[in-house]
């Protein structure tokens, strides 16, 4: 079972082939940004659109048990979440909604400070708002996981420690192997995973030791080494692909309407745009290779195969719906 | 079994008991006269709370299976629904996004001219429009429900042959009877009965004979001409209970945001507010009055019950989900 905890690709049916190619079973999808809650149900709706002209490729994914529907029917399951609580507006009741509609991840924020909590771009961090903790109640309350893949450091932690249910950190790499700002230092992977949390690890280059020239190996040694700090059973994949989107997008994901200056977030002035991929996964279509590398670490091979995909399965299964229901 | 195919009370603890009083299984209730589609959610968010807060009296309704565990855990199943197509826009994504939220009756006009078709109060039918063909295909495929009950005669009978499912008219009585500008005419529940459609007669007094001082004989005896006419299967209750509203929601609803001008609808200048309710259906525990009334004119026992609410079980059992799943 292969499972993608974060991709936000420029959508179409090559991309959904590559998906079959490369056998990914699931896929959690990023809808959100800066989308305000009108902006992000038109996400939702061209989600309906392409379930609607290729239902042989894909489904929408909702609960665990639609990706064995869909490893069934020879598909790739769809999941929905928010890189920023911009959706719910200072809304409460809005968690419930996005939740019916599908959203299954939502990050408390992206870079900046938000209503909720301070992002991983801020130079003060004040950890979870007033409005944050009820969110995360009410999140908590429908299932809808909380994701600090873009928040700073004291506002992940007390996340993870208010939160009732286990919170996940989609897509990042330890800090000790690549000392980048969106990389997660040990307290923070620790505070995450010893309450029944998730590390999700991410081959966007900026998140690489030597970015784009990251080798499988040193990769694959930095999955084993935090294999061994934090226990297998809370890690997976959440690539943070962006394939096929033009450079005007990262600009987007990092100015938003927020801004009028440039911003070049983990690029530079010298290089704005989206880095090369490295070699051995430019696309869905190399999710074999991660495998092959994990295996040559020593990893036993129930071992790889949860961090492939069993180790998010069971976590879907446990935290999607209400806490009674699962 | 008992269902309400259409209320729009001033919702309180107390109403729900009085659903449980008279053994009401499922209310559709209507959260949209003039909203948006914002302003809907907003309504869908007020309901997930009072589910919240009345777990024993209340519980979500989606699909006919959702009437037997309300049934079998003495709870009323909440059906929505919308007197216009206001919520939807102008986009026709919007249609599966309310589905997915829960919407299961939809009007196509409230009666005014929409962008969909015309409503019974213009001057002019002019029939579905460009946009109504569109959205009706769209309601059809998801399985969301068109109602007539406040649109234009023309329009009424074309949806309902346009329609590849079933459509309804869930609040109206016949105009032979009475003739309201809002009860229905034979040619137009005939068009609606013969392709597999609903008439839900309501207990609104001016829809009434006599309005106020109708009596249960003679809304009864209309109830069994209509079987004769059109046969039982296809009618149900719509009472179109307003209970505990003040009169300035009557206002609201006759003209909304529309026009700067006061419009009486159905009522007038001297009595512009709510008329009394008959003595015989004041509230929802009075529906035993109808069950005896019904008896009392020589229905059969299989006919009062399909009336009283096996019949719109049946629909609901067909039409609110993909054609496929049904």
């Amino acid at each position: 079972m292969r499972i993608d905890c974060l991709q936000y690709a420029n959508w179409s049916e090559k991309i959904f082939r590559q998906m079959r190619e490369g056998g990914v079973d699931a896929v959690h999808v990023t809808i959100a940004y800066h989308e305000n809650f009108r902006e992000t149900v038109l996400n939702f709706e061209k989600w309906n659109r392409w379930f609607e002209q290729y239902p042989d490729l894909i489904m929408k994914g909702q609960w665990a048990s639609d990706i064995d529907k869909a490893r069934e029917t020879g598909r790739t399951a769809i999941f929905f979440g928010f890189q920023n609580p911009s959706p719910i507006e200072d809304d409460i009741g809005l968690v419930e909604i996005v939740h019916t509609l599908g959203a299954r991840f939502m990050q408390l924020t992206y870079n900046n400070q938000s209503l909720l909590a301070t992002g991983c771009y801020e130079s003060e961090d004040t950890g979870i708002t007033r409005m944050g903790k009820q969110v995360i109640k009410e999140m908590n309350r429908v299932g809808l996981v909380v994701d600090m893949s873009h928040s700073a450091d004291r506002s992940t932690i007390e996340a993870a420690e208010f939160s009732e249910r286990p919170i996940a950190i989609t897509h990042a790499n330890t800090y000790e192997w690549s000392p980048a700002l969106r990389n997660k230092r040990d307290a923070v992977v620790r505070a995450v995973t010893e309450n029944g949390g998730m590390l999700g690890f991410s081959l966007y280059p900026h998140h690489l030791k030597d970015k784009s020239d990251c080798t499988l190996e040193s990769f694959c040694e930095m999955i084993a080494r935090a294999a061994d700090q934090y226990g297998t059973e809370h890690l997976g994949i959440g690539s943070d692909l962006c394939q096929d989107q033009p450079d005007s997008i990262v600009e987007w994901m990092r100015v938003g309407r927020w801004s009028k200056e440039i911003d070049y977030g983990e690029g530079s002035a010298t290089a704005p745009g989206f880095p090369p991929m490295p070699q051995w996964f430019e696309d869905n279509r190399h999710f074999g290779n991660i495998e092959t590398g994990l295996r040559a670490t020593g990893l036993s091979n129930d071992e790889v195969a949860g961090i492939m995909g069993g180790n998010w399965y069971k976590f879907f299964a446990d935290n999607f719906g209400p806490k009674s229901q699962t």
